[in-house]
């Protein structure tokens, strides 16, 4: 579809630069957008670059926040020896929607991954062996994705702090809770066969 | 998921505030965003502001335009006889992709509907009423959307301008070309059987 505008363009062309929308559906967000007021719309282009300019990444950890260190490296209630590392910023957020953990992250900005080109220097790798090098951390959690990719990462991430003699691990792999079991892959049915756990009621 | 950053959040209620788009997919995409650099941002801002301030409704046919008369309007080559009623503009792009139609257009802005409190004082009728009075229109053809709500539309509009004695026709409806016929619903198959056409080669 041929739009008589360029302005137009170039708007669905940022909104369909975003990654899983096309143009199609680009067109329809911005002539939404285009019905607006232009108080509404500048107020929808001010969001990103005030977001651009005022949110950083933590220098301990690499999570997202408002100030140079995250809210979670400076919370002092949480167990600073234990490092759960994850590839993405959400990662972060849905382990803390379960509020099931209290140390301290670390965000590794992807996995390695040679067909996409990402080796381990273009992650935040050598930061997380100068955390762990500083002495203090007792252990390291891996939860990156259950893939090929996320098995490499964990293994060269292995290799590299195993010298410091802490505690390494990685989530538990096996079925879903409240999944039904035959729908459960075979190499996931298998693996929570083969790591089964003691009964305990 | 409780985002650790309000400039992050705001973005985040910016881009869910576009049709479809959930809190969830928001907040994937403004991690996208967040990882381009600050002129990508800047770009990405400007092109809805600069739009907003550059992108024009003609003043003709409600059509957008980059201009205070659209492309379509100024094409001296164009048919300004007939006219095409159409509910948005993206219908007047499906119908320019055809490349079947060479007349003038007519952007309602939407169609009578009770139910979500749009009256026809809300949509461009009168506007369409004052082109067709001026006496050089000799068809009007109503592309709007084969529902109730556009058969309303088409039949307010009909009565307002009945009385200046020109062609009124509609799109033609029935089974879709290409579509296999036992898929056809019931009221598309019934009125196709209605309005069945003299067979040609």
């Amino acid at each position: 579809m041929k739009v008589p505008s360029k302005h137009i363009e170039s708007a669905v062309d940022q909104i369909a630069s975003l990654p899983g929308i096309g143009r199609r559906t680009a067109l329809r967000l911005v002539l939404n957008l285009l019905q607006r007021s232009e108080d509404e719309v500048q107020a929808f282009s001010d969001a990103f670059t005030e977001m651009k300019a005022n949110v950083h990444q933590c220098k301990t950890c690499g999570n997202i926040s408002d100030l140079e260190v995250c809210s979670i490296c400076l919370d002092t209630r949480r167990d600073e020896t234990t490092i759960c590392v994850v590839e993405d910023i959400r990662d972060i957020l849905a382990i803390e929607a379960t509020e099931s953990y209290k140390g301290r992250y670390h965000v590794l900005g992807g996995i390695i991954s040679p067909m996409d080109g990402v080796g381990p220097s273009d992650l935040n790798i050598q930061t997380l062996i100068e955390r762990v090098s500083k002495g203090n951390i007792h252990e390291v959690i891996f939860a990156l994705s259950p893939t090929m990719e996320g098995d490499t990462t964990n293994y060269y991430i292995y290799k590299k702090i195993r010298e410091f003699e802490i505690t390494v691990s990685t989530l538990s792999r096996g079925v879903s809770v409240g999944s039904e079991l035959q729908y459960a892959d075979e190499v996931t049915l298998s693996r929570s066969l083969l790591h089964r756990q003691p009964f305990k009621m």
